[in-house]
């Protein structure tokens, strides 16, 4: 085998961080699509500009800070119990269509299947296992929340390297995100970006290796 | 003086970003403005990402580079030629109008005056000029390029201590950009966010120290 292990983004690759804007709308009706992308928005500025800055926060406070942030900006009112309700909704978020497939098929055959993820480590334990991923995944469930800085910084992605045993040309990068994708390639890994929204690539000076539509793609090229 | 030095932020604080959405607006007809915005928060996620990722590219490419991803993701097919007009706009932003006198008035008495910009060193240079502010700041033109890092990372802002010579407590940082303030803020600066979008605060765990409409009100605080 090529790649001897394949490493997984969660939020936005494997878990829909848009599936909690039925429960943003019910909260603020008719704010719930456009809040929930600030709120992402948000939400991953923060984790860069506080890793920039020294001064790491878990990814579930930033989650709350973030949409606070983004309530505050469209006037949306909310209460303390609103806020708690959003966080519990954020560990059940809904996995894509396409994963449960696809890593069904890719745990086959021996190669180690991993998720590196900017998630605290409880928040992703929860969507993990609420998506009944933790048979296939529970053990290699990788948080940057080890090393106190956020993706796209190198130790992030090093943590995968040093967890799975496994040189970084040898493993499989998996996400979604446009940034995290680049990220990952300027570390050094084999990177499939799968680009769900039909989005330009980034222009940050590197490209992914393969691009893709859906996961269930990445079982035939690996 | 309490403050013995004033530090100014450039892009968004003295000058204004989306002064060149009428060049973009007749480049790309009805989509100016919205191009304007995505240019611009896509020029400082690029600052934000390639310094995570220690792959330093200057603000003047990654100005074009945004440009380049901006202009793909609304569909706007560009030549070279408009690149390049608009690489020389950017070196041609206008003023806002509080800037001016502001300045004028806080450079008497013998308090220094410095900027602290991600811009590279020639386009700072450039728009300082444009806009006649060459004899008050000319020698006080801070660029992050010297350290290859951009804000908010604490090594950007120490240029202003090193440089002028004077403790952090003892500079007012003064900048529109929320995220730039809290950087700021961390950083050691006495902050002063000057809120012309009217945003709520950033939640990233610092508070600017002072939060004005326009720059005509900091004469009477410092």
């Amino acid at each position: 085998m090529r790649l001897s292990a394949l490493v997984f983004d969660a939020y936005g690759t494997l878990f829909d961080v848009h599936s909690v804007a039925r429960k943003l709308d019910e909260l603020f009706p008719g704010k719930g699509t456009q809040l929930s992308q600030l709120w992402r928005g948000k939400q991953l500025e923060y984790t860069w500009l506080l890793s920039l800055m020294g001064r790491y926060i878990d990814f579930d406070q930033v989650t709350s800070d973030s949409l606070r942030f983004a309530c505050h900006t469209l006037d949306c009112a909310y209460s303390e119990e609103a806020l708690e309700a959003l966080r519990a909704a954020y560990r059940q978020l809904a996995m894509f269509p396409d994963a449960a497939g696809a890593l069904s098929l890719l745990g086959q055959g021996g190669r180690q299947l991993a998720i590196l993820s900017n998630g605290a480590p409880r928040m992703l334990e929860a969507v993990v296992e609420h998506n009944g991923l933790g048979g296939l995944l529970a053990r290699n469930l990788l948080s940057v929340d080890a090393v106190k800085i956020y993706k796209p910084s190198p130790p992030a992605y090093r943590l995968a390297v040093e967890h799975l045993g496994v040189s970084a040309d040898r493993i499989g990068f998996v996400s979604s995100n446009g940034w995290d994708a680049a990220g990952a390639k300027s570390f050094g890994f084999e990177v499939f970006w799968i680009n769900r929204g039909r989005m330009p690539v980034e222009e940050l000076g590197v490209r992914p290796d393969h691009v893709l539509n859906t996961l269930m793609e990445l079982p035939a090229l690996v």
